[in-house]
């Protein structure tokens, strides 16, 4: 797992720091002497999986570079209830206005990881791999993807540019699974994945036939999901989607389903209780 | 309740595009003809409150202002499963293009809508309020509170120079709470309010002395908040925060309380199921 | 007295330094070796006080690390003519590049605290305060009301968010004082402060009676200011605005008002002359 | 005169408006019925010039393309006390929530360009042209200039890049005039002009011997003036500057020089009394 | 072939614009009356292929929404020396400000859909794709991929992140193809691309073995490339790169590769011809 | 020369960065160990001109600030083939990410500077001066115009304000040459070149007795421009372009013109062949 470059992190972090600083900046340090120092430890509240640590590390280093920000895990780490995240030291008044900021970051990301965690967990084992969606919160695509990569999920499609994904529209427009697909292969460059969407067991020999990388089985129940690999027999990665919960994953990926996309996992995730404690 | 003007969206969403479309854009549009049209329709796949319209209808616009965005319901209005926020009507390249990114700010921002509808009518009668707090997500802040209004609730602060917010950090600093208040009356301008947080009750007194417009009840029992109500006869308004659901919301309400400021309405609201159903 | 962080000072200073760069940079600069050094103290030539400091020290450091700014006072500070402000050493194209921006904030800035200063000498004793006013220079909010606290004075409402500010238009959309401040108060949130804007006595007992937290006496005569303030008794922070100049402002704040704005502190201030000598 | 294209305004506007509506908008606006509309008359409160029209429409058209703005007047006109620049009229929210930011260009612009007439009025008949200088305002560089433009004055540089500007330091690097002018020869491009800052007479005659564009007489007595335009006799365009003052400025054209240039015309013109006043 | 949506072009076409308008607009432009008409055609001034022409488009937008811009052939046309590529009329003024941010788009994309289509052209009938590289302009990659496109060529990667590329480096720290290619199939997810660069023939079954995608064979001879593809018998996608010229590239395609890439396409294209003629 | 300052390479730098690592960065990256390193040489591959060294820094630092950037040679530097232009060195995974950008950073500019030596060169001796155009690649024009000025040509134009260019259109539109720079003197102001471009030696003698700065000979032939050459007698720059190439520069340079301009430099420049070669 790579750690996301600064190049990337610095415009979302600086995006969170303006927003909270406005034009006044934090009208409480005031009361605090310039002299001031604090130190204080970001420590879970509760068990989860670490992430967000370079977003709230270039948080504390962009409104002072005097703050001694201090990992003590990386990213992916599992948190025992009380674990510290990290440790933080510097003037006062520097630190408690980059405070909440930091743990905006360090909350939801966790929270994500966490989620996708418990989500990997569940199908330990079976060899299916856990996947995100575009489904992300607006701004926020780059960090969600790497909490899921944190929890030991897949980050699927960055973008609309990152593959061809053939959806019912798309076969209707074209009048079919072939000529959609036929399509797909005229138009992607050899570096392109092609992934198609079918609804329904009716349509899943007909996108095989046309060769396509990834076939998303959408919405299938567990008895169409296994019968669709059965029928598939390897000849493309097999992805489903559709009213994953961790209540049901285990038995989704018992199908022999290659991966499980999950939307909630950068939709819907609660943040991992975090707090900064004095020390 | 204002809409957010364009002014305020506009970064938002257009950096929530630039996000998907990246540098290739949507290589799956090549499949569907240029002069192919999608009319569709967002419609609540479960019951929930609606939020998030502007910014839609923003999506759609800066991908295409051919597209046709027709909002069926306002911000903040209750949402029977089935119903419809929206049509769309233009070029399917368009629309499909956008569909994703119009659905994420849809269903994020219904979610917490519908969130804080769901506490604000656990406290129906009561005469609390129900606040957001500055746990948003990054970049997110001002949609986040909009949101939490068109679900019933308010604001609260929106940065670190809207008020100042007196914590243990500060009294600590300061030497006590009348020192720190004092501190805090002399930094602050006459529209600045003025709030402390306190721990217990052994600190209320001593903190109302000092004329704070709001004092901050951190984590206190029952029992202990309809105390600090008693004792307080109005002097200030009261907020309390630390521990709320919707299991505990109201009995928290019933204390006497203003306000019950709670985190969990901006970072972890689940998404509302919106989903764009072709017509 | 806070100092603005770096998170707000540095996209006006970016924008400042690129508006002088061009796409050419110092195209006189080539004249100089690059080893030539230059020392150099920015020096007051007339009495005055200082601000900017922070804008200047970061001019410096954006176009060349490599130049050491050295303050010699703080903002706020006052400057007998010929007073340094700070001293600067480095590679003399790099200084002479960064000597206008820098000359540009400290000149402006310092002339807003100036006259800010000059308010705050001719009210001392009275116990009004001298404020600033939304009247600022488009892009330099922020670091015109830093100028203005440097000065002794007081930022007043940041935008249009900071607190609800019911004037003539509102009052008359509303059908009369009492239900536009019944609307001010059912809009507000409780971290919000209510101001009401008043043009006679005759609306006054009316505006007190709803409560609200800052009246503002838009041009009263000196008579009638104090009238207002023997009838509030108290009941609220009392304003005055309107008319206000050095010549007038020690009577408007013996009529006992709380606090005085004034828009030229922003709008019209003249610069305080400081130049670059060599040393 | 040539009005400033968009490319050039919108950054500019669109800072000043997202300065005021920060993260919450106009809390104010929500007293206003969606429904109601509001005309209004931008008219000047005292005599000047007007300038900045182009910035004020846009900010209404930035806040709500629905704001129709009129202008009675183009830059550069002469506005007697209670002349209207313009008209207003639309949502009432919408031009409310824009007023301040278009009054704060017009106001400030309009001051600079009545500033500017004022020392171009004084100097009529002489044949000598008032120039600005880059003792601009951070970021307003641009509108600025156009304002003294508007005025009747001149630009002069726009930034480092426009032209070579040879000052005492280089000349002290250089080891004298000659050598200064000879290489600023060298590195200028045919495209650029040569202007030399000379501190008195004695070296007034080596300046012109290397034939620059212009000679910056700074500082110089009205004697000496007039004494450097006898012995330059046309070979240079003579430029004044230093000390300049609307009770100095007709004496120093009077010497024949060609140009002075006032730094004050940007950095401390009083804005113009304009204000909205409902219709 | 999609055009690109405004979302990306704008920012490219407008930095371009900023670059040109500078903070004093088209000086020369006052020379025209407000009033005055300009109607001309872009034509090209030898043969070629058409590419850019929504940045053109976009270009005359953003300067003055009064200019009509309409194209008279799309992207991909072929030009015969004298063809119109579109018709463009309005303010001259505008026009004239507008038309050389316009023809650089045009001639420089041109240029490269000119070189891409004579390289498409070469290998006709071969069944080798020509696709493009990484070795774009800076901050115009979007627009150069979509003008390969246009000229018949094939974008490849869009950035680091679009596929996994092993390189000789990666190769090396990973101590040998195998594993090398295992790590990289334990690191990409299900939608990610895997290539892997060989540099000779006794490297290529150790990778075709371990199944990528697509394997480069980066400057192999022709007889080599030959070999490799008899080797391969359709296990991969096979890529050429290396010493490709107008001259090499046909006996290269008939050796039966699938790929060539050419980082000539965007890195050395010369310009297509094309002016703006009044009409 | 002139090394061009942070400021304005940071954003075009970035630019490029940010294209490249999108919202994934180097999915490669993940193969190479955390603590991996590499060094390297960025070598010339065939004879050239150096340029972009400070790009090439800047990219490598803001990818990670731990790489050690060294550059062997400045930009101006010939270069033989296989010359060393730099050195670097840092974590592997770092590097290896900022090549693709350094390089087409090295690869683009050098291969202006050395176009333009090759032009330099070729007119050596006869006291022409090679200069670039506004005919430069989108956003690209500061890089672009330092790259002319390393291979010893000169920049002309940075943009549209920068001098009066009286064309045809203008012409026109005035009613002929001396009332078009009639007009030109009267709106440009002390600071700003008048240059004057005609298309026949019919229009010379008219365009000179306007006593503009700079003539424009716009596709004369070697005749013409000799006989424009002998007609001024140095009454204005003369400056020739149209039809320049590296076989007729020198002959057109020996008609005694005192600039040429060509636009190729910037638009059509093939890149120098520069790569990283491991150490």
């Amino acid at each position: 797992m790579t750690a996301l470059p600064r190049i990337i992190l610095e415009p979302i972090v600086r995006a969170a720091l303006v927003e909270d600083f406005g034009l006044a900046g934090d009208v409480t340090a005031g009361l605090l002497s310039p002299s001031a120092r604090f130190s204080g430890r970001f420590a879970a509240r509760s068990a989860g999986v670490a992430a967000g640590l370079d977003c709230a590390a270039l948080a504390c280093a962009l409104v002072d570079p005097a703050i001694v920000f201090t990992a003590h895990v990386a990213d992916g780490a599992a948190l025992a209830p009380g674990a510290a995240l990290a440790t933080v030291e510097g003037p006062a008044a520097s630190v408690l206005a980059a405070e909440r900021t930091a743990l905006n970051f360090l909350t939801h990301l966790s929270g994500i990881a966490t989620l996708t965690r418990a989500f990997v967990d569940a199908v330990e084992g079976t060899g299916a791999r856990i996947a995100a969606t575009r489904k992300t919160l607006p701004g926020l695509r780059a960090v969600q993807k790497a909490a899921v990569t944190a929890g030991g999920g897949w980050p699927h499609r960055y973008g609309l540019g990152d593959a061809v994904l053939v959806k019912d529209n798309h076969i209707a427009a074209a009048g079919g699974i072939e000529p959609a697909l036929a399509m797909a292969r005229a138009h992607a460059g050899h570096m392109a994945v092609i992934e198609v969407e079918v609804d329904g067991l009716d349509q899943l020999e007909a996108a095989l036939a046309c060769g396509p990388d990834v076939v998303l089985l959408d919405n299938f129940s567990l008895a169409d999901l296994a019968e669709a690999v059965a029928r598939a027999k390897g000849r493309a990665v097999l992805e489903a989607s559709g009213g994953v919960s961790l209540a049901t994953v285990r038995a989704i990926a018992q199908t022999g389903v290659d991966v499980i996309s999950v939307g909630a996992l950068t939709h819907s995730a609660p943040a991992l209780d975090i707090g900064l404690d004095a020390m």
